[in-house]
């Protein structure tokens, strides 16, 4: 959490968080998503769930991962991802099919389906997709048969001619793994010879294996419910979900008739003809007639939940689900950051405090442990952090462009002071000299979460004096954990925080602040490093100190956040190249501007302060204020020493921080 | 803990507890005999540790373990038995050398050294008795030659002539595995040549791999710090604990210097000879001796710990660690619960609550353990209890006589009110009708602490109408880790616990008692069993519920008791068990008292309850009392349906419980 005041805990006042639909049970993380649907269903509790495109363009995908963040925060009980054969769908581009797919459920914490075709595709290569979707987390497939390329197709002899044939393999080859959702007709598929013909294909694809039934668009409810009624005759038991379209505009609807070969209704093209130049109109009919629809489902008791044709759009959907009364508006969160909903990753419940504004990054780097902290964080001696390399991954960088960027931090800094101002401009929520909003800085991709005021007026004092936060939590003491901004995990609990406070600031400060940091022993844990790893710490044992925890009815104590020094080396690492990586790279590169970011860079510390005593009152900003105090009225004795030791170089600008 | 009131928490309202003596850090669990004591001598920090023999008859076992808990809670550093050739002493006997110190570190949690002597023992004798002690746990060995069977000993070739071989061997067969200690001779070993020639010997046995010396007692500190002088002199750098004897009676000097062959100095028989028959005033001035002569060493800064020749007795020893400071009365405890010093334990720091009162039968349950739970007790679907078959192991047997058990528990009951009696008398520390104080329950073997005062009321209230309390804890709501009587844990922290309540009550009872706690959901967690296993729970998952945690400075947390649902089934066997093996076993097979206690046995309800809601005050007694109402005023209309089975059986006696 950067900057969360009295409000928030961990990533979670961005938001960058996965959240879960339900109130949360650990059930949640370790259900597969057939039971899930039985344990909603059974409860009579309406779910929701999503369809999306892979995106055409990187910048596309970038949009499309934050469109997840949003959209998932009103609790789906899963999204699905199309498959674009002609979009080199099982590739490890940014466009891909399964390239999103894996964000989703990594990075976005969205339980996912993955589409897949088997039309003109061997087994090979089929198995080859469900093997790689297999190691990437996925565990649902949409088992297509898709649109056969070219005119000329025929069926081949032992080769996929139907979804039954690749429910089949998907069975045959990965036994249970995958749960496997097939698609229904509730007007025949249109190559299909009858209706009842059509249903017997559908009967077959379920009895090869598949779980469940989502079906194509449709503009009637009782078209759908007629359909369930017919599957139901001829022994279809499993869940069946209707496809819903909310109307989005008239060239979208005009093209999805093309390709879907259905007819929309008379009574709707009346309405729609007279205002097709309208868009907003049409919107808003398209929702008004979709609510209506979705009603008549969910009463006929045959509905247990919706499924949404989306468009990659989020107005329309959103505001259906709002007026169904099924986006979830506080979601309950099941732990203070966003989690992943990788099979591996189930059980984590611990999590490094300093990642909490950057989750996907500390995901993308523990990617490749076999396991995960489950309770306890342990004695991490070795945790072995990925290299973060690539800062330009699309599910990690930043949503801005180098031109908003520049706008935000400054086309030209000239001294540490400029460098500050950017801060306090964030922190404020303020235009920037230049009158533009700073709305993200490079530790924060996302705008202060708006509880952080009653901390704003600390942050922005010390920040403009060089105290460059970038992460802090606010001391909590028992509240409830349904408490709408710091509340988390199941309901009847309480949660806890230790304050926290992380920032970068000039050698002289540190030199200062240690001792200052003497009179607060035992009660703040402090680990200061510089760039180079030049580490002072006085946390004994190397052993993680817990900053975040709750207690719940029924249940062992749990401890998602912790300050962590080994970790902390990793994160220093990140935390230092972002300077660099994010911010001097905006500039040319021997303007002075890219070298006041530079001599910050070399030359500042990473400081992180730890208040133990969470029953009294935050003592953080008090160590700040005697740090200022001792700078700003030195003892008369010089002491002789240096305990933090002095940079080499001296600044390249001119020192403009206040003495 | 039984009923610790407001007071205590886990076993500890017992004194059953084996208590570290140092500040708790996780080191101390974890480090080494020879590193504990070096990080001792670098902090300065003065220590003790004590020396016993062997019992020689069966309760004389029962005794001893009782002593160790005692003279444990005063914080020794270690604990040594020495060797009995002529006891079998490396048998299963309970009074064997073996299984003493087995039972010191596994059941009483003291670092312990055993005795071993090597002459006219075979290589593969030794080589036995040492795997043994490896797999008891055992982590020290000091290694002795002893004294030879018969006058006619000779040195063997290839044989263990001297401990000097005893020690490599040690090395040769089980590498480092051992901390060695071995024997200094400040006069000289009365069979050396000379004085030089015995501290060669010395030189030699630290040489060959001893880690410190304890030498012989001796009269004068001058006589000790001129050895160590002369031990540092020809190169001998390891610790050497000088070995204190206080005199504590005119017979034990004589045998002692009978068997040591030392001499005792003329100004101290002076002083003894004349009050020779006065055995109070010869351990006054043993006393008086020894603090001096202790003071003295202490002061030396060549001494970092003293060794007690304890002779098995206590008052002595115990008089002067007092005088000398060493002694300390309040413990800090590391865990709410008596550790095991067990090696593969060493991590090991979550319990379930239920053997609170009796934990060396927990350790005893789960020594085939091979992980022990750390940080969480987790998902423990089959935690694969042993089963308690032998009530009788001088380790877990009471210390009281059956002719006492049946003074305090009634030579006649002649009702279920009659035992409902006992635990009133048991909780007010009151004679019973009979007039003699009821000290233990089968539950318990200790009387109720102290503290327990505040609570004394309402227990005093439940159990005389048939709510017969066996385990209880309050509310703590973060009371600092240093609290004299709830703390634990290291220092600058704040402890936490949930409120429990277990007991046993009739199946009417708990009929009312189960639609009183519909009233309590979910704030209240409860599992209800009888002796056949039948269980009735309001808790979800099998998931434990964390009752006691602990939140420290720059750690994790630590969570060291839970109510877990798996192993409460386990803990139900034992706890029904006891009414019969303990009580109903001490009369006659066909008399009533049998059948009253072999009646509440087959069908009274085990229960425990568990408040959620820490920070609120305790509901456990609401519940308790609304119960009482409900059956003191039930509604006019009955309910017809029975939430639990009425038991199948009339009770054999004249059921007094009120109405």
């Amino acid at each position: 959490a950067f900057h969360d005041g009295t409000s928030n805990s961990g990533g979670e006042s961005s938001k960058e968080s996965s959240r879960s639909s339900t109130p949360v049970l650990a059930a949640d993380r370790t259900e597969r998503l057939r039971d899930k649907m039985r344990r909603r269903t059974e409860s009579g509790d309406h779910w929701f769930s999503l369809e999306f495109f892979p995106p055409r363009t990187a910048s596309g995908a970038v949009n499309l991962v934050s469109r997840f963040d949003r959209m998932g925060s009103g609790g789906p009980l899963f999204i699905d991802i199309t498959w674009h054969p002609a979009g080199d769908p099982g590739s490890d581009k940014e466009t891909s099919s399964m390239m999103i797919a894996s964000t989703a459920v990594n990075y976005c914490g969205l339980e996912s389906i993955l589409h897949l075709t088997c039309c003109n595709q061997t087994k090979e290569k089929i198995t080859g997709y469900l093997s790689k979707a297999k190691h990437l987390g996925l565990k649902n497939i949409m088992a297509l048969r898709g649109d056969p390329v070219g005119a000329d197709w025929e069926e081949e002899e032992g080769g996929f001619n139907y979804a039954t044939d690749l429910v089949k393999h998907i069975r045959c080859e990965f036994d249970d793994y995958f749960d496997i959702c097939v698609a229904g007709y509730p007007t025949g598929h249109p190559e299909a010879d009858s209706y009842d013909e059509d249903l017997r294909h559908l009967k077959e694809k379920v009895d090869a294996g598949a779980d469940f039934i989502i079906t194509q668009l449709f503009f009637r409810a009782d078209t759908f419910l007629k359909f369930v009624r017919d599957c139901r005759a001829i022994g279809i038991t499993c869940p069946i979900l209707p496809g819903i379209f909310p109307i989005q505009g008239y060239q979208s609807l005009r093209q999805l008739v093309k390709l879907s070969k259905l007819e929309v209704p008379e009574e709707i093209m009346r309405v729609i003809e007279p205002i097709k130049d309208n868009d907003a109109a049409i919107r808003n009919y398209g929702i008004e007639q979709t609510v209506g629809m979705c009603r008549v489902l969910l009463e006929s008791g045959n509905v247990p939940g919706l499924h949404f044709y989306t468009l990659n759009r989020e107005v329309a959907t959103m505001e259906v689900l709002r007026q169904l009364g099924l986006w979830i508006e506080d979601p309950r969160r099941p732990l203070p950051w966003a989690v992943s909903a990788h099979p591996k990753r189930k059980v984590e419940d611990v999590r490094p405090i300093f990642w909490a504004s950057r989750p996907k990054s500390y995901i993308y780097r523990t990617q490749d442990w076999d396991d995960f902290p489950n309770g306890r964080w342990g004695n991490s001696s070795s945790p072995a952090f990925g290299e973060l390399n690539d800062y330009y991954l699309f599910y990690l960088k930043s949503k801005s462009s180098k031109d908003a960027l520049l706008k935000m931090w400054g086309e030209e800094l000239t001294s540490e002071q400029s460098v500050y101002e950017v801060f306090t401009s964030y922190i404020k929520a303020q235009p920037n000299c230049a009158g533009h909003k700073v709305m993200c800085l490079p530790w924060n991709d996302e705008p202060l979460a708006p509880e952080t005021n009653l901390m704003m007026d600390e942050l922005d004092k010390v920040n403009r004096r060089g105290v460059l936060t970038i992460n802090s939590q606010p001391t909590i003491n028992g509240k409830p954990s349904d408490d709408p901004i710091v509340g988390w995990g199941p309901p009847g609990g309480y949660v806890f925080q230790k304050a926290y406070l992380e920032f970068f600031t000039s050698s002289e400060n540190v030199t200062v602040l240690l001792k200052v940091l003497k009179k607060y022993e035992p009660r703040v844990n402090y680990h200061i490093v510089n760039v180079h790893g030049q580490n002072t710490t006085n946390a004994h044992d190397m052993q993680p100190n817990a900053v975040t925890w709750g207690i719940f009815p029924g249940r062992e104590i749990v401890q998602p956040t912790v300050v962590d020094p080994v970790s902390f080396m990793y994160w220093k690492d990140e935390a230092f190249a972002l300077w660099i990586e994010q911010w001097a790279e905006l500039y040319d590169d021997e303007s002075p501007s890219r070298m006041i970011i530079k001599y910050i860079h070399d030359n500042y510390f990473l400081v992180n302060l730890v208040d133990n005593d969470f029953p009294l009152d935050n003592c953080l900003w008090q160590v700040i204020d005697d740090m200022f105090e001792l700078l700003d009225n030195p003892p008369e004795e010089q002491p002789t020493e240096q305990p933090v030791e002095q940079p080499a170089e001296e600044s390249p600008v001119e020192d403009q921080s206040p003495k």
